[in-house]
């Protein structure tokens, strides 16, 4: 329900898409095809934002987004503009073959018009494709981590590939439609200089620590977590901090600190003897990490402080995600049910940091910080030189 | 000191202007002319940020930052990209007298290149030559409110003359460097509803309020934050609540909703009696806010919260600045010094808000909020379509 724009005090000619200002005239129109790989639960999502938007960008932007392609780990549906192509993308149509290079070259069309693609999988084989997409001149935007986080000479070869305008963004990789990256960029770009980045970048962690106070074991509040769809399917990719150290190493990498995921000190709650089980009989065995959280509790009682999970990058460009006893006047013991906090120490905020906070997850969210990625492409189309 | 790169972590190499992602080709390359109107505190800080990215930009975005001229209320100087426009402005050179049209035509030089104003006066009568610039297609950024919380006519007006292509941003006069009107329209325009705005914009009230504990008279409070430059000098300005409503009245209009000024229930701190007084004896007579505002604080004391000065916009459309006394849990209680802090809930972000925090006043951060806007509109000169 809308409960935000009561018709008693909005007047609708009043509204127009805020980013264009005002409907625009004729030579200010242009087309952007774009194709979606990996239509799971956020591209899903994100198909309906861009379907429900692609008659007010048209009107008040002027702006035709050509939705001309949907690719999973198998097939690809080449729809021309197909009104129907979000619902029946899973559909009995007409499919081919999956193969990325040639859903590329469909929805670019030899160069004719303007051309993105969203990567919605977790694949990195799809973020091996960047390289050659953007040297081509298709626009990527992604909330996978895999590229911006993987191995470095890989992150290299997507940014010399943008070297001909072709754009790569990725805010939806770091707390989902927070706006984290372009924050850290517009600091930098701007003359500022990061001195440290602290920060909450797990929901499923930042749950479990607000949740933890001892009165049930640690275990349960992850078998409830995991009820609530709160965890990944396996818990222990949160639990072992990787997710979240490569965040740390993407806002690393935006400030030109060439951060490698080896490099992230990374402390696991997953005991060593569980990491290699499987998900089943890591569930059963999973009172075996009440101990050691109850022991670190304590710590934190005794101390008077509170637990978080905690990401940090230092000011000696050192890396750490671990488990971290905060005093309880410290910004991260407030933090409510399952947000993300992201703090920005810089030349400029160096009594306070700056601050975003809010849910980092969730399809809807996710779905639109790709979609606010993919309007700022569209933007740089706008304005002919 | 720049602590936060030392050279055994940094490979410089791997850095890169991170908005622009490599250094681009040639057909990349692009000028934009800008002039500034207002050197003031703001204004200079912007010239030496300018000044100071000026190689970078080129180098790694192939953007020549073309800096013609500076105005101020009375005399323009119109440089021709001279190295030393920043420290001399207000000195010895030629100087001719003030005509911001004039002044306009040279940045623009009869539309052979891009060109961009900075208004950083306060000042209503430049605000009023927005839409005619707008219009013939120079581009205004600006951290002066008066144009975007002022008469909606005006409003719409430059809107509408914003057709043509002409860009009009504003990101620093709400919260200066905060990504608070940038985050707003991201939401709304990837399809988000706003439900409400909670917020303490003002950094000065945020101090005092923070300060207030009973163990001074809220007027010493008020002369320590005059003595440190904290307030106005006229400290009725933030006292009044109406430098906090206009950047509601700027929020509420991002959103489609047309709000006046008049429309904001503005709670004054200030007593009637005080109001019309020159200000060394509206200074004089500071102990009269006393009483009231120890009345204020037992309240909260005896409901076991703190007292802060919110600014608030509902679902209903109504807008309202004044002091409040929230639970002791409440995030408001937890800011610091003079943190501004925007809450906004939306449909997508209903069970906890998106929250943005940090200082959000000083010349140094404002400038920066008003280069991120100029850096946005460099951005869209890019690609040609």
């Amino acid at each position: 329900v809308n409960v935000c724009a009561p018709s008693e005090v909005v007047a609708p000619q009043a509204f127009s898409l805020s980013r264009f200002m005002a409907p625009p005239d004729a030579r200010q129109r242009r087309t952007l095809a774009v194709g979606l790989i990996g239509p799971g639960r956020v591209g899903s999502a994100l198909l309906r934002q861009l379907r429900t938007a692609q008659p007010r960008l048209a009107r008040e932007a002027g702006l035709q987004l050509k939705l001309c392609g949907v690719a999973d780990s198998r097939r690809m549906w080449l729809d021309h503009d197909d009104p129907e192509l979000n619902t029946r993308s899973h559909g009995a149509q007409t499919w081919r073959p999956g193969d990325l290079d040639a859903f590329a070259a469909h929805v670019q069309r030899a160069g004719e018009r303007h051309a993105l693609l969203v990567d919605c999988s977790a694949s990195d084989a799809v973020a091996a494709h960047y390289p050659r997409w953007l040297a081509a001149g298709v626009h990527v935007v992604t909330p996978n981590k895999l590229a911006a986080s993987g191995p470095l000479e890989r992150w290299h070869a997507i940014r010399q590939a943008c070297a001909g305008g072709a754009r790569y963004r990725y805010e939806a990789t770091v707390c989902a439609g927070l706006p984290v990256v372009q924050t850290l960029r517009d600091l930098l770009d701007t003359g500022d200089e990061l001195h440290s980045v602290h920060g909450m970048f797990s929901g499923t962690l930042a749950w479990l620590c607000n949740r933890h106070d001892g009165q049930q074991p640690f275990s349960a509040l992850v078998r409830e977590a995991h009820a609530l769809g709160y965890t990944e399917p396996d818990p222990r990719e949160d639990l072992s901090g990787l997710d979240v150290a490569r965040k740390l190493v993407i806002l690393a990498r935006e400030a030109g600190w060439p951060l490698s995921l080896e490099q992230v000190e990374v402390e696991s709650l997953v005991p060593p003897g569980l990491a290699g089980l499987p998900v089943e009989e890591f569930m059963q065995r999973l009172d075996q990490l009440d101990a050691p959280m109850a022991a670190k509790l304590a710590e934190a009682h005794t101390r008077g402080g509170v637990l978080r999970h905690v990401a940090k990058l230092d000011h000696h460009g050192r890396a750490s995600v671990r488990l971290q006893v905060l005093p309880a006047a410290h910004a991260f013991a407030h933090s409510r049910l399952t947000d993300n906090v992201v703090q920005f120490t810089t030349r400029r905020y160096c009594d306070n940091p700056l601050q975003v906070q809010g849910p980092g997850a969730g399809p809807e969210v996710t779905a639109a910080g790709v979609f606010a990625d993919l309007l700022r492409i569209a933007e740089s189309l706008g304005v002919q030189a």
